[in-house]
């Protein structure tokens, strides 16, 4: 398996772990961040045998963000003309956005663990993930505005959809820091732990029982989950209608079919 | 009124009362199940009288889901032809949908109550109703990931809006159960009950009171509800505009106001 | 500044106070309170000091909704004609809904601060506003169904997206009244207040939070937030590339990092 | 075959000849021909030997749209309440509005075949058609303008994508009567031919080069261009994909194959 | 009437006949022009009597377009900041782009008379009437190109559905010159005319049928034309519906009848 | 410059020359064809210099479509569970598309050239480019229903927008083959030339017109017309207003109104 420099990968089970791994720097996400984060993806979408992501963070805190020596690497790149820039600045965020877009996009369920600090751009990364958990002790807060920037590698796109329009403007404009607790009362995340070894062990069981499940099944659950947020009602039923006319026909159904009836634990392939 | 095979049906005073009647097989759907609640819905859009529907089902449980006799003949049905199972299988998941579909467009509203298992297609009949009421007991999952497949007729279009998208993709991934008490937390059910008697008296009470508002009115806010999950805020304004610049010339305002004022119970024509 | 006849208008510290002021009537919406709170949004809009909006009201309650006088004198402009009448009141409709519009659309944060009765056109109105917080004992109900109509000026759009569409039925079906706390916990209102002192008191504490942000962040983060009710997430990534590639080129991200980098407070211009 | 009281009805060659038959009336569409259509393409769509269809009319005219008596039962229906009238009304157009949906929605192309009068509604039918032929004189004109009324059976909602937006809104606002030349000239129809006999060869003539192809090519590529009047670039790329994914399995894309390398005739299953 | 500085105004027999008068500048749009036109369709939108609109110009000339020193005007007021200057410049488009939705959103048809030149904004404005009328030597030019910038007026938005893609690049890359009758050919106008007298003639002949029409019907079929230009046939069909269910009820429908049977012209009220 | 197996490539003048150059195999599209047309499109988007993009081929014919033998391959994947082929084959067809994509995404205008044979993919290919030109003996067929298929790499997605709804669907039903003039006279293609070096003498002269404008004009303004295809007016207009709130900061505009006033040629950086 490749070496990176801002992660830790390990496959072990079907449950691909994906580790950020800077924690001297707060795992702030520095340039190799953003391209390791989107070749992982790329990597783990072509692996059959990853049926299922937890995305977690060496150390004390999840991470601080976006680095901000790589942002002053950005600005650098900047001249006079206005409009060139706009069309630089336009590509580079198009860019950043793309890396997430590859953890929203990615077929296989993938679940964050949360400690300690999760700002600014960590938000940005949760949001695209599919399912959140945390320490009790988590600290999450949409840091960009106080960086006088609307926030923008997909926190105002996703974030609506998990905790709803009132609380999510809050904490958009006031950038103010919610502890575990509230974050499971508001939806932020789907439930908390004691410390980060409950958190892990916890975390890791909820992907055990999915890598067992059909990955037909699940990859099929999740790309119509994702179609429903840009979608009607009327276009997701037709377009699981035309999934499953062809996914009814593999084998898994049957495989869960005739365990289901001897009352075994189906196996099914990647 | 017609006889049904898997469905008891009433009619008291303005209050459909639609009742699963299969307990000795869990309230299986079968296929009398499928062609009779359609039968049913198109009798509640054309019988002005009803003006609330409750849905609920006879015995221990609400219902274990799809009758896997019924999938096995579904099953036989197909050929060797990929290309021409697949377009037999997309006709008969739609006209499963539209099973559900008639529950979800009729235009009175629809109170599930719910006690027992609520499991797999029973999962997405509810959440085809406009309100879900259970016991504190009652046990909900998304079986369909245990058969090797996506839930197709439903769950999977209309859950997220009910419950939001973090919890929606835990529950349609593992397929674990909910029960009452975290139903209600998530938004699942608008309220529990301490037991069947309870949960029955209560969801009558609420179908009483809707029962004796305006049909217009009750009707009118159904159909914009429903827009909403699927059109712009500026649509639904000016769809609303243009329905009521004839609902408005409808005497139950009329009725309305001058029961307000005369402070009486006002009485509205179906 | 203009004096208003349903209002009381104040401007301190880069925070509009906006007060509806007919205490006496409990707040009800005349023919004044339309067109002056289009008056006062326009205005806001136009004032590069105003950061951020406090909504509140005099008295004892928030606002009991339309005033039945003023409906009364809409229906007496009513004829005979059933198609004309619907094009005169389509056109009513839509100037009470552009009022409303105004509310939502103001590129400032708006507040509403909530205590007693918050009913029928009250609902509309705070369900245009960016947050809603309320004393504990502030009463919230959709009276409009008791009127024999649909809600039109904005409730069955807006509030599906703050309070999920199951408890949304319930409320605009039954028109039953919710308090405070139920209202915390169904994500009607943010938080609240023991009274209405205490009321006032966190939401200027939470006004002035917002102030002192970069009004460059503040309102792009609003922008973005109200365009994702009606649109795609890619939809969405797209018009934060656009806006940001403009804005990042703005000095308020200057001067955040060098507040950040000095641990000082930054100061934006309007 | 099942007999119809307003339409002759064949198969022959896969192809369903679909005849309007009551020229003593100007084929003028009364209550049979609106419930016997969509009986007729609920037949077509169940009948795997129909591969094509072909919507003509007996006699010099194609018809002059709705029939007036049909219209004046309608109306007699109506009471004094304004608000049930409008649901009355509502759900009568929707049924009008699926006898022609059933058209549209026909997973088989429909040629319509048009000679002299072809008015009002009968502009609302072969909208919903896939291609239009006419007679060099035959007659078009959006007749509803002078019923006082604005066409509601599809005409507004289907033509702007075949003729284009602005010469759409003159024929709509004018009513003025088009013939065949100008027809061909602005896409209305795809060709036109002499007279009646040489449109029929012609008509015939296409409708068995279709029948020819492959079933699952055909109706793959219609249900394609359908939904693209709806929906976005990327939205349809993924559809056919989605679509192609099965149907690429299917034995018509090898036969296809075998026949072109061997120069014969392919022949598919229905 | 209003006097006004860049436009002249008359209303004879239901038809408004604005014609822009700065013909000693080509009727280049100044201050005043933007405003202007604004109030004029406010007035137009307000006053019943007037049925239809047709939009000429004074002198040989339509219009070259934006007055090049009212952007100057525009330019001046820019300072140096980016964010704020973009946030200038926004608000300034937007309300350019209001004076021309004020024409779209009409909801009485205009008809554009269109001689000699119609550069740059002048195609925006053509853009947003119903339909194009012109002489043969008419010149139309997308001219935004050769000033350095892409239009922002409406012409990119709503010219591809009068012309198709195809067509609509070519014009708005190269800003070539298109003459009256290949403008005819691609649908760009509805007709051409030999000379300005014969174009006013045959548009003001077209202006008075629409006149004579029931108002209801034209303005509905308009509404619904505008609408499809947004929205999937399946709302476009909802929304018919909902609107005829009250329009069906006007005494228009009932008029034009017993016009009909009395082979007499029928008279409509405004 | 990378030497490429099936296109040679040349910029000059800012004019990129894209050749397909498989003369001896009809320009069927082979594997190479696949990935070095993605490759070409990224080097053309990261490349300044070039400002316009003439797609021509070499040969008597521009391409017969997909290469059999490919597909031959692509087939050979195939294993016997239908679930995991349908996945693999939409991977395959998205992969496809996404070469195509990226002639559409393309910033900068794209000019085909088209003599002979035009077919199937070809199809697919130059209904991604801007602009289509062809000689008059060019012939053009949607041949993929002939091969058992529905056009799965853009004919139907994209072709609609250009010719119309009602040719649409006979040339892909049929499969029949369109001359250059038909292909005029429907939108196919903007203009057709005597022979190939008139053609390419036509098409160059555009092409030279194109990169002598502004790029921040040319491509601003097909970034709106792509969005237009997929998006509603209002939308359109919104982004186009953000848009130009920068661009008009760009020093272009300044440099096109300095040679406008001095009569001279502008000169616009890359």
């Amino acid at each position: 398996m490749t070496q990176y420099s801002a992660f830790n990968l390990e496959l072990r089970e079907g449950i691909a772990h994906v580790q950020i791994n800077r924690p001297e720097k707060i795992n702030a996400m520095n340039a190799a961040f953003w391209t390791e984060i989107r070749d992982i993806f790329i990597w783990i979408e072509e692996t059959p045998e990853v049926r299922v992501v937890v995305l977690s963070a060496v150390g004390k805190h999840f991470s601080s963000g976006i680095d901000l020596m790589y942002l002053a690497q950005v600005g650098a790149q900047l001249g006079k003309e206005v409009g060139r820039n706009a069309r630089t600045l336009k590509r580079k965020i198009e860019e950043l956005q793309s890396s997430f877009n590859a953890v929203d996009e990615c077929s296989k369920p993938v679940l964050a663990a949360i400690q300690g600090y999760c700002l600014g751009g960590a938000i940005d990364l949760i949001s695209a993930c599919d399912m959140r958990y945390s320490t009790i002790d988590a600290q999450f807060a949409i840091k960009e505005v106080d960086m006088g920037m609307a926030a923008d590698v997909g926190t105002l796109q996703r974030l609506p959809h998990i905790i709803g329009d009132g609380m999510m403007r809050e904490l958009a404009y006031t950038g103010r820091t919610v502890l575990g607790d509230e974050a499971h009362r508001i939806g932020l995340v789907n439930s908390t732990f004691i410390d980060q070894e409950e958190l892990m062990g916890g975390v890791f069981n909820i992907a055990r029982t999915i890598a067992e499940k059909s990955p037909i099944a699940v990859q099929g659950s999740k790309e119509m989950i994702r179609y429903m947020r840009d979608h009607s009602i009327a276009d997701g039923l037709n377009y699981i209608a035309t999934w499953n006319s062809v996914m009814l026909q593999s084998e898994d159904l049957r495989i869960a079919m005739t365990a289901h009836m001897s009352k075994k634990q189906p196996e099914f392939k990647d």
